[in-house]
């Protein structure tokens, strides 16, 4: 699996100088854009120089060796040239061409003759029908397609969050969103029809992967549910996924698609459950939710203090925390207390309302009385950007949260993009709504509750029976 | 009513030249900031002119007559204020204080004492606890705490969206967002804790209202439930309602916020059912539905075509319309033959997924034959803005929309903040969700049902009966 995202050297099988070649696209990335140091060679039918990529006719005429080939060729050529890379020795093939499986028989016997040839000579292959890897660490990328300013937004910035990822589209929102947030891409791997490698492949590999924090995934079928569900027990870090075909509409839509069998929708939540993984809602969910993970310390309880200076926003959190299984924290008479020595504060029960006239000075002393008291687990700050002094306490509150080892899920509210841009500028965890602020409180609580959950499989021996039985009891 | 969003004159109660004065941000405003040419005057003290309004001690002392009356004083002596603006003939008064009925008893007594003022007098009295009036139309505004920049964003561009918001932060929230969006506000009256003036009465107002095209209301409770469904029966318009305390704890801190008793969420949920009201289920639904009314004609039957030139969301969308109560429509071969002949499509079945080579005839072909047939009531397109001629194709939409009476809710797969500053640009009504976009459809569809269901019961004579007839039918 490494090898995909660290080869030395890839052939572009299908890369020409004709005009809209996808593969020439894929050179001139590597060769132009890129800081990745490896060779790139080029097979087309003239044999012709691709973006300064040496052009060969056949693969097995590079002269040098070859780590990875990446096949972009009309589907009724690709199984030539997977032999071809058999006859040369490449062990790892990625096919981003279309029209096999999810394009009727023809292209389903095409795919089974690939796979037939690749297991015969040990080849791993990814795809077809993909987009491939795009490793920000080193900036190895075979996206066919990608402009030079996509390709500096994407992979200039490296971050702890890889995506396993079923569509190119969803590929290019996570990118973009990723521009104005704080966290960042660190390898994306698009799997397509998946005739091969599968997503439970590649969250082995990402466990593994010491750069990678958190994982996620769109998917659009699971190849294999057994082997999802052990190897995602296995994974320590946090799997946040969200997956299509919920309703028969759904699932047909997908199936034209990437081809795989629809999945019976209830089953799959429940394997999520068992195997500790994080099942988001939307597309948002799978970009906005990885900061709680990369920006704050886990939540390890339900007791969440929210606090405003625009009161309705109490009654608005309040409503989305208990909808969420979360719980208001109930304030004892003494941290009341210490909250009305703070300042003029209009509310000091939960949802405390700060009212609007409030210092620097109040809003730490705040933090400080709320992450040191054992009645709350984690916050909910709603605090307005109404003057230049708020985005200020909230960095210090970021640093505190840290300090105390309790997770706040920050909501500032304003328009979207007055948040985005402060976000941005500020690097600051910020959720663009309440609901994603109290739903990032929800899916830490969860992963704290699968983390020890694992934790307390690992250390049994024949965890077998014992899982079963902890799911009986409803630790799960 | 109308004496409050269009008064000749106004006193503002409270505004001095003392460091922080709130009243006196509101005499900055009308007199410095705003167009509109009224008179203020203020009350203080010592009556000093504040901000160029002439000052008196007294509100008995102005000579001239006054209309309005906006009294923003320690609650304590907000009763004494109101006897002078009797004694003045004044019969409009919007009291800003707050420490009434949501501080205790004792504010629950001066309320009272209010109230007793205004009815032996026949004043109406807006609030108190409450930020008042913005009307965009004539800049009158009488918002405490506005600043000059904020002024010329939320007052300088008249749409046809009014608001009735409980709340001052959720009127920041809306007007902020609406700087990005298409539409924009009317008129927006945050009613506080309601003493006399409440819902219902503004919804009346606003449904004889030329200007106003959809209504949104913000809610902490509702104050008269009968009369609210009884007045919102009568309205022909949208009215979009949000209202918190679905939970206890929302309930709860709602209360310590407006003071509103707290509403059985239930019974609150089949009252917008009966009184055709569209409940939203979150603030930002508040401000990004509106423009489905305004920029799309109705929504009038379930079934929706999506086309995208991202495959994934042709699973994404249909999952969300299904679970929206939608359909995805069935195209007949006839019509997907045609889709067929316009280009190279990847599948015409509905979810028609466009592929990546398309040119802006084929787009407009797609459009007029999907529009045009009669198997497809309204349209999701998901076309990713890889290219100018996307955003172009989307103009040209809009325009086929209105000419063949069908509505499309148009996401596009990029980040939010592409999306909006494109929709900003073009000014084209992109939703920013997949889930937005559907949930627009279902509003629109919702709309056009209850506005149906009103239009039967005003047909019918004594409409009691045949109304319960209606619903028992489970035609509302």
């Amino acid at each position: 699996m490494h090898t995909f995202f660290h080869p030395n050297s890839v052939v572009v099988i299908g890369a020409s100088n004709s005009p809209f070649n996808l593969g020439a696209t894929i050179c001139r990335a590597l060769n132009e854009f890129s800081s990745w140091s490896g060779a790139v060679y080029a097979v087309n039918r003239k044999a012709e120089t691709v973006h300064g990529c040496q052009g060969y006719a056949s693969v097995t005429d590079i002269p040098q060796e070859v780590d990875l080939a990446v096949i972009i060729t009309p589907a009724a050529v690709v199984p030539q040239f997977v032999e071809q890379c058999a006859a040369k020795g490449i062990k790892h093939v990625i096919i981003e061409s279309s029209g096999f499986s999810e394009g009727g028989e023809q292209g389903r016997a095409m795919q089974r003759r690939i796979d037939e040839i690749a297991r015969a000579h040990g080849m791993r292959i990814m795809g077809p029908n993909c987009l491939g890897v795009l490793n920000t660490r080193n900036q190895f990328c075979c996206f066919y397609g990608i402009q030079a300013e996509d390709f500096h937004t994407f992979a200039n910035e490296s971050g702890g969050v890889s995506y396993i990822i079923q569509s190119g589209g969803i590929v290019v929102i996570v990118l973009e969103s990723f521009t104005t947030d704080v966290v960042k891409a660190n390898k994306i791997v698009s799997i397509g029809n998946k005739s091969d490698i599968d997503e439970s492949d590649v969250l082995e590999y990402f466990n593994r992967d010491e750069s990678t924090e958190v994982i996620g995934m769109y998917l659009e079928n699971i190849k294999d549910g057994r082997k999802f569900i052990e190897t995602a027990r296995r994974v320590s870090k946090p799997i946040l996924v969200f997956k299509v075909g919920r309703t028969g509409e759904g699932a047909r839509a997908a199936m034209s698609h990437t081809a795989g069998m629809a999945n019976n929708d209830y089953i799959f939540d429940k394997a999520c459950t068992q195997a500790g993984v994080i099942r988001v809602n939307s597309i948002s969910e799978l970009h906005a939710m990885p900061k709680i993970f990369t920006h704050m310390p886990p939540l390890k309880g339900k007791r969440i203090a929210v606090f405003t200076n625009s009161g309705a926003f109490g009654g608005i959190t309040a409503d989305l925390l208990v909808q969420a299984g979360l719980e208001m924290a109930r304030l004892s008479p003494a941290t009341q207390e210490k909250l009305s020595r703070t300042g003029q504060i209009f509310n000091v029960k939960n949802p405390i309302d700060l009212g609007p006239a409030l210092s620097m000075q109040t809003f730490l002393e705040i933090f400080d009385i709320l992450l040191s008291s054992d009645e709350v687990d984690g916050l909910l700050p709603v605090p307005s950007l109404w003057h230049p002094m708020v985005i200020d306490a909230i960095v210090e509150l970021v640093k505190k949260c840290h300090a105390y080892g309790k997770p706040a899920a920050i909501y500032t509210p304003n328009a979207v993009h007055k948040t985005v841009s402060y976000r941005q500028k500020y690097q600051v965890p910020l959720f663009e709504s309440p609901e994603e602020a109290v739903r990032a409180l929800e899916v830490s609580y969860r992963q704290h509750r699968y983390a020890e959950m694992k934790d307390a499989l690992q250390n049994l021996a024949g965890a077998g029976q014992q899982e079963e039985h902890l799911i009986a009891q409803g630790t799960l």
